[in-house]
């Protein structure tokens, strides 16, 4: 016997942008959004009986066709509308919406440079039991020369790490943050919280990601009141000392190989 | 007040591969493999005190270390030694070993063509309540050109896609399924799994992915009694009719444009 | 004063797929294919003047309207006819066309299994002076365990590779060659020539990259007789020894680490 | 009888980061290399004699080795100390080094942002015949959404593309230029050259991408003197306006579908 145990379905990888006309300059918001519901359609997998199954293709219209009149900075608002859109069908449990917006810098009232990894990131989940919101940032890349080390780890017959009191230290930020409370702005709150996880990497000493990370969700959940919970993904884009001393040379220890893979992996989550 | 509600820390794609010399051929494994710990280093976090923090780099050295003896055709297994070596510090409450195996195809004793994009996966997770032991496939890209239908699904202000009775269907198969027991040999167990998902996508008529994947993965339980459970991600290949008739042309519907974004995304989980 | 000295414009990563039914069994062909013309369209540049410039939407619409009734094994075909097609515009000058077809493996009559590297590659460019067709490989990777060595290089002060008379040799060969003269069936021409590079990399022994190529080029211009000049590009896909004596093992030389930056480049033609 | 016709072989994506501690603040560099070498060692490929092939190895051993000492913000200056060193060498005939820095933005005196797709590029080819120096600019993501069109196109039966008056223009500038004569300084030659591309890219309207890049190439040649030829290749990055009229909607034409595949492809040189 064969028991369909959980489902979703929904579409990804939806790119929109939208422009908006001003007096004196245009907006232009650029996100990548992806919907996936939950439901009874047990018989399309069972029985091949499609009576539930919202195509992703309407999905995706869906996505446009809202997009004109909801679409602004708030991305969590507009999040929030897609996800009560779907949910008025009433065999649907749960809408999941997820937007990330590449962020375009303003060069002139309708000229932007783009380009870069960073992106703001916003999700709802409603479903019959409620709403969840969340924002976040993905991709922020950051570097320090000094401020950071790593010592005093456990040993054992595999490690060969030297202990560091001063490394470089890189990373690409993920933060995803949950609001026990929607702000005011959205906008606002969100500029708050990347300015705070910017100021505290700079700015405290750390003596292992883990505890970079930690005073930044701490800084965070400060900042922002209305956040009762965050989770880090702190990649280490290691910088590995390049040993010239194998070539007869003096090794002044500023020389090093960045590499790709592989990488250390440091998650964990902070709540109030 | 903040607290720490979840950690772990890990390496992630750590490339390896072993060579076996045989007296009649040679043996090539190639993994991708990631290590997650998770275990009470909440002083790391919040004191900066790495006491604990087994370093990553080791983890990746142990990965290498243990391969040369442990590694084999039953990467479950060589999963299981690495969880447990890291499981022996008694601070680490948990582990967690995903490897993923390219498939090369031997073509002379000494010889091998790569570059596909199947990959074989296993998985273990121990702690101190117990194994799980997990196997799959990834990436194993599958289209038909006939066979397939979506049709029947509801309509709203939004749905402009037609109904079809036959389409083109591709995906590329994702499933991960877990062992309530394991196999006796892993590799005829996943070679078995393999035969009936691909026996199934190409044998079974199908109302949509959803429905696909349903028959694939009762027939996947039906085939190895050892699973309990498997996860599938189907994302949809779209393949678009391209449309001829604009061009004053007698569209014969033979001509298609494969789209990579946005796609279909369609996750379940079926158990016994 | 500022001189336009050259200028092209075309359409790129034009993805197209065309199903022919037949009485036994389906056909599927899967192409990304691009287009750029030349011509004297200066003005344009200089004046903001389009009369000449044939819209890369067009080219694209082109290229699938053309397909329906010119695509297919024979993709040198098809590039002739599209070159051919753009050519007739007279302000044209010249017209290149690339094509490159992935392989999707027949398992059933109307099922295919893919998500493979290689791709077989079609060029062709015509010119108010004549017509150059050219064919090739891409992504074919291929790796042996043996019969692969690399010693009796130079050494410097920065030369620390050890000499190696056995090493494992891998590549993702990228071969282009010129047909001097269409071969009557262009697709039994690409079978052979492959399966010619395919043979003596395994079955040759080398010395380098170097010597490994050179030796499927004169094997490749002796089997397709049509082909005058071929030019490869093998990257060095390096499988570097991991030193497991520094954990106090007892190292077999067995256990490996793949790396994929930084790679040796190697790249040569071989005319007749 | 086959013939080696042309050959080169060197190290790609070499991967180095410099950190140099100043009193007042630390310096960053970060770059990529590509050594790439001709010089006649056509043994090594009929014969297998490596006694001329200077292994990829030592050339990425050099670059780190190097680096220490010549490594500055004068990318042109270390890259052509780099081909000075191979070309000592005297079976070497010509000897290419292209450098790709990641552009981080300072922040603090030791932080710094980065994550940014715009690339500082240089080249230095030096053969026994003299040598060449290219500087360039890679990944600069630029988008205005007026001042551009696209329309007096030629017609033909595959023309759909409606004539645009204005339109979103948005590219992916990638710039070469040439120094008939080396700048005093390369790092403010650069400068000037990025803010006149990025100045005209937004201050010219323009008909076309290509009359968009000529009014930027002949702006740069007026800005650098020194600078005697430039290659542009500007990708379009085509924003197809979303037809909402299809679902009954007022269609303001203010929401866009970003697309990655196909693109136009719009390559040209200006000399003076």
């Amino acid at each position: 016997m064969a028991e369909l145990a959980h489902n979703s379905w929904g579409k990804t990888d939806v790119r929109l942008s939208k422009l908006r006309r001003g007096a004196d300059e245009d907006d232009f918001i650029d996100i990548t959004a992806r919907v996936s519901l939950e439901g009874d359609v047990s018989f399309a997998h069972t029985a091949g009986d499609n009576a539930g199954v919202v195509p992703t293709d309407t999905m995706k219209n869906t996505i446009y066709g809202l997009a004109q009149d909801h679409l602004t900075d708030d991305l969590e608002g507009f999040a929030s509308v897609l996800a009560g859109h779907f949910l008025e069908k009433d065999w649907i449990d749960s809408a999941e919406v997820e937007l990330s917006a590449r962020l375009w810098q303003r060069v002139t009232p309708t000229g932007f440079i783009g380009g870069g990894s960073e992106l703001r990131t916003a999700g709802v989940t409603r479903s019959r039991h409620g709403t969840e919101i969340r924002a976040g940032i993905e991709g922020l890349v950051v570097l320090k020369t000094t401020g950071s080390g790593f010592a005093g780890f456990p040993h054992d017959e595999f490690t060969i790490l030297p202990e560091a009191d001063d490394r470089i230290l890189a990373t690409s930020i993920t933060a995803t943050w949950r609001y026990a409370q929607l702000p005011e702005d959205t906008t606002s709150a969100w500029q708050t919280a990347r300015r705070t996880l910017v100021e505290r990497f700079f700015g405290d000493r750390s003596e292992s990601v883990q505890h970079q990370g930690w005073m930044m969700g701490v800084a965070l959940l400060d900042a922002v009141p209305e956040i009762d919970q965050v989770t880090f993904r702190l990649p280490n884009q290691h910088h590995l000392p390049f040993d010239l001393a194998r070539f007869g040379m003096d090794d002044a220890g500023i020389v090093f190989q960045p590499v790709s893979e592989p990488y250390g992996d440091i998650a964990f989550t902070i709540t109030r």
